[in-house]
């Protein structure tokens, strides 16, 4: 998407310097841009963990290039074993979002299926067929997604669409496009009224700080609002639909996304307003079923305690907002079950939440 | 209650001076504990829309202080109204909860029925007595609601008994005991064993900052979580029960309280946890039925861009999340429809929230 004018992808190999990867480091957004070159797999693993990245598809996409510097790292004499222990550490800098660990796998194949001995490049062009596929599925995401926007505008006779979203699933998510954003952009360029709740997504605040940007940076309509309000605007007409992206979704379409998403998800079905999540095929876990099954990523109860912002000053600055002493608990997600969902929306089309339309997709 | 080992209501009359009303000025909490004289019935006003003073109980203590200094303002050739009109803009200052129309009233009875006449000190004695009643009701709320807290702690045979809160219900929201945190008091007072989950309560995080240093204060345990959080922790058995406050509470049970409210109510009924509001019957309107006659209040949006705590010299900054060209918006409230209330906690006793077990309270 452009910045400023200028396109950019968020993750991307120097053109000058093939051996570094570029990131926008997104704890900076929305009041510095900041690029950031990660030289090597640890720094892959660092920028992943501390959230200089963020959302399923791009830590995806990180993971996919982390691997390719490990291939770049590796001693020859055990170079397979050590793209193994990479791959671990990359899987366990963030454990919910299932894309990290299918990225990881998809370079291991080249491994397992001893494919590198013959394609000197292979982890290299691995890594980028994963980030270009990201982008591509994320922009078909929005090619499937409008429709729906499209018939509530119908439905409306042309008047704005509201619709409510939850932390960031933008392009800065994903390569390009995002999930739950490609959509919303698809139908803004097709001239359709849109205006976009933004939940402020507390405690890392990645709808006010990430999700706004986004839009603001596309000129689509917003507002800020925080993440108790959404309830309130659904009770009084305020939101036509609701659409997130995902973090991991099980076989029976059960979604693990942001910490919060249920609560969203709840609100929608008491009120009569369809709930969407829009995420790729890499996002799905087929192994499991069950909301129980999957692990749910603690933090740093600091993240709770602490926020940052533009200080008077114009400089980015930390505040406590609790005691010191206070205690604090910091689950990263949750899951919202299949029964609360209208359905997902993916690169292969839309369907239900449950196994049966899920399975048909694969 | 006690601070730091000594007792204060939150609001009181100068007792060197009858003519100053005193209160925490609860805008520096929990990083300054600062007491602010209020010399005028303007000063009330604003303490009151600024929030330097809030939660349904004392907003409606202060307009009871605000009164008795406005009858000391009040030139003798039109003292009524002078009276009427400092009433009229008290409760201008916030609309929702209506402990605050409540209080003014009572005081402009005095008026109504000529009852100052004879009685030079009448508004004096009815703001001690507004702020009297309001103690006592809530220590009668905290005498009721413990039963609750026993029963769920025989079922778990004496395990900590976890307790959701949104915003703050506590003394500092009252004169003295608070709501919501009554019973939760009362429990601890009496050795049985309890924790709260306190959620930060965004934009104006009255969790983080009131709620939390309440109960650290008194020793209670506690852990602080981001809104988003509890519906995640209900789904995993880790709330028993959820108790919050109230701003108003119409004939049928429909209760507005703090913006974020309704998405806790509905996450507990989805997992069976038993969800009670706690009001004494000053917060009750009587006059209307359904959730839409109630006047939801709209603050300033820059609540919502921006937020304040302790920077890293110590003090006390606010800083900017969003983008400065953000829009917002900040409803203050919203309102939880009767069906998902399991009871309602009142100084005469518990009730259902249906229009009958109401009546029958008054």
């Amino acid at each position: 998407m452009d910045v400023d004018g200028k396109y950019y992808r968020t993750i991307w190999v120097n053109p000058k310097d093939k051996k570094v990867i570029q990131v926008i480091d997104q704890r900076y957004l929305p009041h510095k841009f900041v690029i950031e070159n990660l030289k090597s797999s640890d720094d892959v693993a660092i920028a992943i963990k501390e959230m200089h990245v963020r959302g399923a598809g791009l830590i995806g996409a990180a993971a996919g290039y982390g691997m390719y510097l490990a291939s770049l790292e590796a001693p020859k004499e055990n170079f397979d074993s050590y793209l193994i222990q990479t791959g671990e550490k990359l899987k366990s800098t963030r454990p919910t979002a299932v894309n990290l660990a299918w990225a990881v796998e998809r370079q291991l194949k080249n491994i397992k299926e001893n494919i590198y001995s013959s394609q000197k490049n292979i982890f290299f062009e691995t890594a980028e067929k994963i980030a270009d596929e990201d982008a591509e599925n994320c922009k078909r995401i929005g090619e499937y997604g409008v429709d729906i926007i499209k018939n509530i505008s119908k439905k409306k006779r042309g008047k704005r669409v509201n619709i409510l979203t939850h932390c960031n699933a933008g392009w800065l998510a994903f390569v390009d496009y995002g999930s739950a954003l490609s959509p919303i952009y698809a139908a803004f360029n097709e001239d359709i009224s849109v205006h976009v709740w933004v939940d402020i997504t507390s405690p890392w605040n990645q709808g006010a700080k990430l999700t706004a940007w986004e839009l603001e940076q596309q000129k689509v309509p917003y507002t800020v609002i925080a993440d108790n309000m959404g309830g309130h605007l659904m009770q009084n007409n305020l939101v036509d639909m609701v659409i997130v992206g995902a973090d991991r979704i099980t076989r029976k379409g059960n979604v693990a996304n942001k910490i919060g998403t249920y609560l969203k998800a709840l609100a929608a079905k008491d009120n009569n307003i369809p709930f969407y999540v829009a995420a790729p095929l890499s996002t799905f876990d087929l192994k499991i079923k069950e909301r129980e099954e999957i692990v749910i990523e603690k933090r740093n109860p600091k993240e709770v305690q602490y926020t940052s912002g533009l200080n008077k000053h114009g400089k980015i600055e930390k505040i406590l907002l609790t005691l010191p002493e206070s205690n604090a608990l910091n689950y990263s997600f949750d899951v919202t079950p299949s029964k609360l969902i209208t359905s997902l929306i993916t690169e292969r089309g839309i369907c239900k939440a449950e196994e049966k339309s899920i399975l048909n997709l694969f």
